[in-house]
């Protein structure tokens, strides 16, 4: 007979029609007359839960029913008596579907998260993870909705990559090459003419330059893929492997960037309050008290918008007032996460979009202000997490793009095409990005960003 | 002045107001007394008539509006005399944001495929390309939402692997190694203990092993992100880097999962033709004039569900009767995409699920039938493609998934996590693989790969 899914069982009414439940064991306690069975099917946090009469079923059977297990059961569902449930099945058929020994490593409940990851394929059937990673689903199809509803494309930008944008962080080589048998030519550099590209090639460490390509075409895109960087870093907050948005569009100067990332991660964050309801409180309950209400904070507060030149002096302010911070903060200085976290969170009390950095500290590519030492950056700074979404405006003047690219010595080799923009047809354009496991993050309350991602790529690991 | 895009423009009445457009410039003719512009954005294939009374703006300024070029018009939105539009705009205002010289090598219409695809960074700006990025992004959409609403979690299985799913072609290796420096051990093995990831590793070619952890634990979930062959084949059909789609699904059997399919893909292709008209019919006036037909054929029709073997003698019979293929099709040889065709387009003239294929020719991890022969694939062939989505069940049980291992004599040493699904708690389930550039063929109409991806990368090509 058909199943229903959990989550659709738990939501109906109590009826005379037989139902079939398939899912996983999570509890099973049992007396001589009856057995109480927890079954969880993904579908939902929530169990449901299956009553079976020892008498009418065999006793081998029901001693198979361990955590774990996977069983098929049918019955009436009907009023539920105990707590905690408005209706159960009552069972007239189980089937064992799949056994499950002791040795089964997600058997104990309380385990460490480091337990969990050195066990990450299966550490995805525990209520913590399977919350995550419903939430995780969600916060993906809010954002294709967000920009689908507001005529953005979709935009694939690619993985492999010849060039480097802004020589960020150190890159993967990919390569065909056999490492037994290098060819180099007289200067002893190894040719790669006979590689898979016939050139040196690397994973992208963003897809923002391309991305412009598409906006400059098709007005507003986004890109949702994975970003790598081999930096040898152990950290709760880098991964090797993660995923990044980067939505680029045609026509918007500063204010229109600023207004989209504001209305943008508030549509994430309610979406999040609005859909996923039982798994925020299940994470509210086990993982961070103060999650849900942060969240809704983000909600309520109109983001300020602040100049760093104002944020360092209100910084300064504080040091004098003394606020002890662990980095330097004068101006012309890169934030650290503790200056951007007092102003969120000690400061203004409510989200803060960053403007205008010194360009020192910001890529080639931002927008020149008037004053020649700043640059139209919009990065938004969160509390708890410190910044969630990096934008600017970018030049489309050619010849002040060409400028800043010289003053810092870049090779423009690579970056041929994307300089083009700028010759034939250029506009005014903006674009922020966001790392995706870090609005995870924020949104569950996890702590280690290796807890987010199904299969964590980092130093050392790439399991599973 | 706010602009309005010019897909909202055009379904507006004419009226008072002033309205403002940005965009590119597709073409412009003037005479003495008055020019006509015709301005795209992006936001539609279609453009918006711009015209300008000579005498009102400077002569300088309207030489530089120039085909490829970026302008700001301000104007009243009026209800055109010419055909084809019913409103254009009035210029009160034109202001030319980016210049665009005669080498802009969009310039001329017709140029081939092939040119367009040496300037990839800029054929995004085209009719055609803008109708294949929009439809992609539609197809993407269609996609997450089909998913949504089912019920799947949009699941991100690893691009950077140590495993090799069944093996599939060529792979990628990724190092941070300095491969000026190589150390070997005393059997000149190279190390890999100081790569990035103390191991070999390489880009993924199929999410499926990883995705079913996530199906055993979630109950139904989908993958949709970047694959990689490492394949030297140089065809309108095969790209090193591609886009696939995997869903997997606890609890399905061989007609749920047929069902899901072609419920699915009927969804994808109804997508395309209610919300992607005007895109649809410029492909099917300029690039295949049966597309739409040939769309609205498969959502018109139930599909065959045909055994391999009742396959292989309605192949044998049209040999019989005098059709002549390429290459043989005795029981058990691996279906050409000439037979696929024959059977859907000519004998059935339907689109076609074959199942139950030999073992021989599929992959290990398939339920085997109770003939110990065949294999409970389920591929659906569509007309002018052959095979779109490649599908099975997957074996659930441990003892016969080994056999089957063995048999193959396979390493099983990477494999350990994938074995421990059927250890603990194994559940019947099963999924499919779609490439996502090949329903954007199928759907666009387009005849080579290298044009429905914006940056394609191919043998000896990593370009922009």
């Amino acid at each position: 007979m058909k199943r229903t899914k959990i989550i659709d069982l738990l939501a109906s009414q109590p009826g005379e029609a037989l139902v079939c439940a398939k899912g996983w064991v999570r509890t099973h306690r049992g007396s001589k007359s009856v057995h109480f069975i927890a079954l969880n099917d993904g579908s939902t946090i929530k169990n449901i839960q299956v009553v079976a009469d020892a008498e009418k079923f065999d006793e081998e059977m029901l001693k198979q029913i361990t955590t774990g297990a996977c069983i098929s059961v049918e019955g009436n569902l009907v009023e539920s008596v105990g707590s905690g449930q408005a209706v159960e099945i009552q069972a007239t058929k189980i089937e064992v579907l799949g056994l499950c020994g002791a040795d089964y490593p997600m058997q104990k409940k309380g385990q460490s998260f480091e337990y969990m990851r050195q066990h990450a394929h299966m550490r995805l059937r525990t209520n913590t993870f399977g919350a995550v990673m419903r939430i995780r689903h969600n916060m993906a199809m809010a954002i294709h909705t967000y920009f689908h509803e507001h005529g953005f494309y979709y935009f694939h930008t690619p993985l492999i990559t010849a060039s480097d944008c802004e020589g960020a962080g150190n890159m993967f080589q990919v390569t065909t090459k056999n490492l037994y048998d290098l060819q180099k030519d007289e200067n002893g550099k190894i040719i790669y003419d006979d590689d898979f590209f016939g050139e040196q090639t690397s994973l992208t460490v963003s897809g923002q330059l391309e991305g412009e390509l598409g906006a400059t075409a098709l007005g507003q895109i986004y890109t949702f893929g994975p970003t790598f960087r081999a930096e040898n870093s152990n950290t709760p907050r880098h991964l090797a492997e993660f995923w990044m948005i980067e939505p680029e569009m045609a026509f918007y100067d500063k204010t229109d960037l600023m207004d989209l990332e504001e209305d943008f991660i508030k549509y994430c964050v309610r979406w999040a309050l609005e859909k996923c309801g039982d798994d925020l409180e299940f994470l509210n309950k086990m993982i961070d008290k103060t999650l849900i209400e942060r969240l809704q904070g983000v909600l309520k507060e109109t983001f300020v918008r602040l100049p760093y030149t104002e944020g360092i002096e209100i910084l300064q302010e504080a040091i004098k007032n003394g606020k002890k911070f662990e980095f330097p903060c004068n101006w012309g200085d890169d934030l650290a996460s503790e200056h951007e976290r007092y102003l969120v969170e000690e400061h203004f009390k409510k989200p803060v979009i960053m403007t205008d950095y010194p360009k020192e500290i910001k890529a080639f590519y931002m927008k020149m202000n008037e004053d020649g030492k700043t640059m139209q950056g919009t990065d938004v700074l969160f509390p708890a997490i410190g910044e969630i979404i990096g934008g600017s405006v970018r030049e489309e003047d050619y010849d002040k793009l060409m400028a800043e690219i010289n003053r810092r010595q870049m090779d423009t080799s690579t970056l041929w095409w994307y300089l083009d923009t700028r010759r034939w047809g250029s506009c005014p354009h903006a674009g922020f990005g966001l790392g995706f496991e870090r609005l995870i993050l924020f949104v569950t309350g996890m702590q280690n960003i290796r807890d987010v991602i199904p299969f964590p790529r980092t130093p050392k690991s790439a399991n599973f």
